[in-house]
């Protein structure tokens, strides 16, 4: 066991990460010749303070397959994170889910009116291609694909589209599963991938880092259903049962509180087992799973 | 002067890639897994019967500087188109232009709500990069970067900001200048160099072309101007005068209709000298400059 795997909590372990993925997000969000209010707009909704997990799985993941720093991985880490801003400025927006908080500040309609909100998530999203396209070369092109898919109409949106009830979607566990493998483990999933891509790793290591995102994600989620219901305002940041009173699905609602814990315990089961496959480079993958199946905010 | 060149009108000339991009359009619009209320809202959205302009551009460019059918230019092709259609469909929100038409049809907040449709939005533009990075190899990220710096917050997205006066813009001509050519400029630019590079041409032909789209781009938003004062509501598919009533800045405004006119006859002629350039693999492109600064709707 390595030093860092020895990590006690998610902070801890994410911490040199998640420091990276803000220098990283400041040297890229801005395209020099953009509007100054549309920079400082997409600076608003992509500077938050947000934990970085999904850039930070990048950068980690390519540190696990690579020798050295990855300008691609680096890339990547940046595309992935302004995906995810984008979809909460979108989310957050009147005609989806209405919020008027994010982290403790006005969403960015509020802050900047519902236009300027289109327009900046419309940004930040072309902005994440930007920054992968402009890394040039065939793996470039490997990771544009990998996250657009992640991101686009079977993936993300997809997640989206079933949770506000747009379309059909099977009832009980089954669609749970359904929104949240689309709307958050597929993001997750990619950017485990896209580290280990970036860092040159072979097909069965793919394979089961992207096992291990999918199991991550899921229970990430799970782990915030449980929370909805078990956590304190000051723990997790927003009104406690909000989901539930939002009509929501969640899986506390569907299996009860011990079955739903019990369920992320399994994934996060999962989740190490695919770690443990990849030998001693999972070691630290697989204390992050451990820590983000215990986190209690 | 080859036979294709001879085309009396911008239709005719544009027929037979406008029938190509809508076949491509079809086969690469929706990927498999999407749910089926989110790919229907996609196809209304995207195929739509528009001119398909810009992937006709991408093919017509394509087909000047290569020798046969070009996987890479067709998918460039539907990337560009579906950019495009991404952009109509949050411009006419609520929040931005709020109109409710859209040639002749509900636009897709009216018919689908406008959660679906920021949604479709949203999948539009993601799917526009995963067509285009699942061609792999060093050209599609190319490609990528090309679409993503001229579709976002220092091109396209640009253009709306400003033309929403959500940012500082210059007054007169000045202001107008800027918007028009990221607006609408940008992405036709991008369009010939997409397909001018997926078919390998050299750096001194894609200036060019580069030029050539830029004249091409701005052109073809003066005779917008023009045609929403002099035109009839049957040729141009709207009401007349519909830009000035709702307060947006037009060419005509600023310089009257006869400067607006030689303005645009002068950006034709610039359209038509980069043309002349490319030598004979510009003959088609030159006509269709000319054609384009003729058009009656």
């Amino acid at each position: 066991m390595t030093q860092e795997t020895q990590c006690n909590s998610l902070a801890e372990l994410l911490a040199p990460y998640a420091r990276e993925a803000n220098r990283l997000l400041e040297q890229w969000l801005v395209e020099p010749a953009s509007p100054a209010a549309l920079a400082e707009a997409m600076r608003y909704c992509a500077l938050d303070g947000g934990k970085r997990l999904r850039p930070s799985l990048v950068l980690l993941t390519g540190e696990a397959f690579g020798d050295k720093a990855n300008e691609l991985a680096a890339r990547a880490a940046v595309a992935v994170e302004l995906v995810h801003c984008y979809s909460l400025v979108h989310d957050d927006l009147p005609a989806m889910d209405d919020d008027k908080l994010r982290r403790g500040r006005p969403t960015a309609h509020v802050k900047f009116g519902q236009a300027m909100a289109i327009l900046a998530g419309d940004a930040l999203l072309t902005r994440a291609f930007a920054v992968l396209g402009e890394a040039g070369g065939e793996q470039a092109a490997a990771l544009v694909a990998e996250l657009a898919h992640a991101a686009g109409p079977a993936g993300m949106v997809a997640g989206q589209v079933a949770d506000m009830d747009l379309c059909e979607v099977p009832g009980g566990v089954e669609g749970l599963r359904y929104i949240h493998l689309n709307k958050t483990a597929a993001l997750i999933r990619a950017a485990v991938r896209m580290g280990a891509m970036a860092a040159g790793a072979d097909k069965p290591a793919l394979d089961a880092v992207g096992r291990y995102g999918r199991a991550l994600g899921l229970a990430f989620q799970l782990v915030d259903d449980l929370l909805d219901v078990t956590g304190s305002a000051e723990q997790i940041g927003k009104t406690p049962g909000k989901d539930l009173a939002a009509g929501k699905r969640t899986y506390v609602e569907h299996l009860g509180l011990d079955r739903a814990r019990a369920l992320a315990d399994e994934l996060t089961g999962e989740a190490a087992a695919a770690a443990d496959a990849l030998g001693p480079r999972g070691g630290k993958l697989r204390r992050l799973a451990e820590l983000l199946g215990q986190r209690s905010h």
